[in-house]
């Protein structure tokens, strides 16, 4: 089961809208095929596995991470490869949360007289999956909050000064981040601060759609944003205050703009579902962030915690806007974990 | 020696202006004597361990976390004691830097033919004697910044309210700090908004000195500092601002106030030296904190960070001040560790 999360986060972030999956078969206690879904519209993992497998499928046994399907797609249903192929056991990381496979694909293999195995590393397996399973149960995008500050809790300096907070180990971590994501949002000050690239340079991966929310459009007019358009596209949400100038510039240059009647976080994802995009990644500054956690837009947080300290009164912090009154308000995470990467430390915890 | 360090901590604050010493007795491979030196005025570790050897220590290696002392101070030299028990060998943790001994206790003991080690688990005995170290090397007290904040660097609302930030096995650790601490040092705006006690409550341990920093002496009237004067004393140190009225009425309570011409973390931390302070622990907000680490008077960072959000732009951080304005001026950590302390990480690192 290692080795299909293995296999399958060699697909990170080019699945949309399908999960991650890995699948391997083995005969003998010796693994004689193994592979993993690459993209939408391609074949099923257990179909690479099978396919490489060939007539040693016989009587072997098929680990995979997530439930075979049982349905005509946009590929014919896993379960009668499996079963063509004359695997005896199946050895599964967890149940399919789509409505449409949910425990038929088991069933289905179980009636045709095949051992089935269900739970096995089932938490990491939900976790590789957590923006799929999220968004299959609520329709709505997984929303992961990223932010890196100092050990006084700073994201830049009362200038607005903030390269680097993070080490380059953080930052590859966070071009990760990127790479999974279906899009990345900020909002208007963080391109006029920090005139952001949000594109994945430091690891291997594809480049996220790129998201800015700006309800007035006061945006520069030359941005790194709005360049290779062609290539890394860019949409811009904005509301009915919306600089219609601005609009047609934007529009020029080849930058979507998508005028909402009210420009709140969770519209903004509503028509990012719709694209689709399983999960988003907020890269904002501490008003837009506010914004996007009170709503119920955010589900993961991701902490990059440098060791420095930087002070000032007027600096900037992760999480702004009106905040809560009373410390026992606070949003707390859950299923906190703490790891060093390089000379930083990364806290991640969930919101649901 | 993991044991003598172990021996050492049971004298845990109760020792200024001596180090944490403990000393172990071996003979044939068994501990025949151990002992630790548990304050000022009473006899070192060393003299523990030997009278509980007794007639085993003849031939007996000693382990000692610190450079036994060859001079007559309020007891008599250590090494005297050492070669009348008849100790072959004797293995030192560390060096004491301490000019009365640095080398010469050592020295002593090689020229009467004993066999000495020097430098086992050194690091862990440095960082046990750090305040003592700092202190004897520069004759300032060894300042340690401690601060708990939410994930998102907020160490109150922006109504100012902080309780809880940190869970009960934080603020227990924080008590073990005070317990160690000579001082624990507050400013005006904490007393105001918090009314703390400043007292070792959640551990076995001594109260430390409880200091108040405050300009104005615009303070409350009545606060839980003021209490218990006869057995756990505040000093407030002011300035030539400092109103009269309240002096006079902090002195009626039994509360020592200390005019400086200038009020500030250094000035203080010298009138504390000379009672002798050898550590103080910085619990303040982020004014007196950004001026106490910006005058050298911070060597040690301790933050507890909890799993929790809180936003506001209003909301406090751990440090304000003017701050820095371009983030490569940030003050840098060294030898960072993280730990998890009940449901909070602890980040703690060293400014030299």
């Amino acid at each position: 089961m290692e080795r299909c999360l293995t296999l399958a986060e060699q697909a990170w972030g080019r699945t949309t809208p399908n999960p991650l999956v890995g699948a391997v078969v083995v005969q003998d206690g010796q693994a004689v095929g193994e592979g993993f879904h690459p993209k939408a519209g391609a074949p099923h993992a257990e179909v690479f596995a099978l396919r490489a497998a060939g007539d040693l499928a016989y009587g072997a046994t098929l680990y995979v991470n997530l439930e075979p399907c049982n349905h005509h797609g946009r590929t014919p249903p896993c379960t009668e490869a499996i079963l063509t192929a004359g695997i005896r056991r199946v050895v599964v990381g967890m149940v399919d949360p789509n409505p449409r496979v949910c425990g038929r694909g088991i069933e289905r293999l179980r009636t045709a007289g095949i051992d089935v195995s269900v739970g096995v590393l089932s938490a990491r397996c939900e976790q590789l999956n957590e923006a799929f399973v999220y968004f299959v149960r609520t329709g709505r995008p997984f929303g992961v909050l990223k932010y890196a500050m100092t050990l006084d809790g700073k994201t830049a300096t009362r200038t607005g000064h903030s390269f680097w907070i993070s080490g380059e180990a953080a930052r590859a971590r966070t071009h990760r981040l990127r790479a999974f994501a279906d899009a990345v949002i900020v909002g208007g000050n963080t391109v006029r601060l920090d005139d952001p690239q949000l594109t994945v340079r430091l690891v291997e991966g594809r480049n996220p759609l790129r998201v800015v929310l700006s309800r007035t459009l006061a945006l520069p007019a030359e941005a790194r944003l709005w360049l290779d358009q062609t290539t890394i596209p860019t949409v811009v949400f904005t509301g009915a205050q919306g600089d219609p100038q601005m609009r047609a510039n934007l529009e020029r240059l080849g930058v979507e703009v998508q005028v909402l009647d009210e420009l709140t976080p969770a519209a903004v994802l509503e028509k990012l579902a719709a694209r689709p995009c399983l999960s988003v990644l907020w890269e904002c500054g501490g008003t837009l962030t506010w914004s996007a956690l009170t709503d119920g837009s955010v589900q993961k947080v991701i902490c990059f915690v440098a060791p420095c300290l930087v002070g000032g009164t007027q600096a900037y912090t992760p999480i702004a806007g009106a905040g809560f009154e009373k410390m026992h308000e606070a949003l707390r995470l859950e299923q906190v974990r703490c790891e060093p990467i390089g000379e930083d430390w990364m806290v991640s915890g969930y919101l649901f």
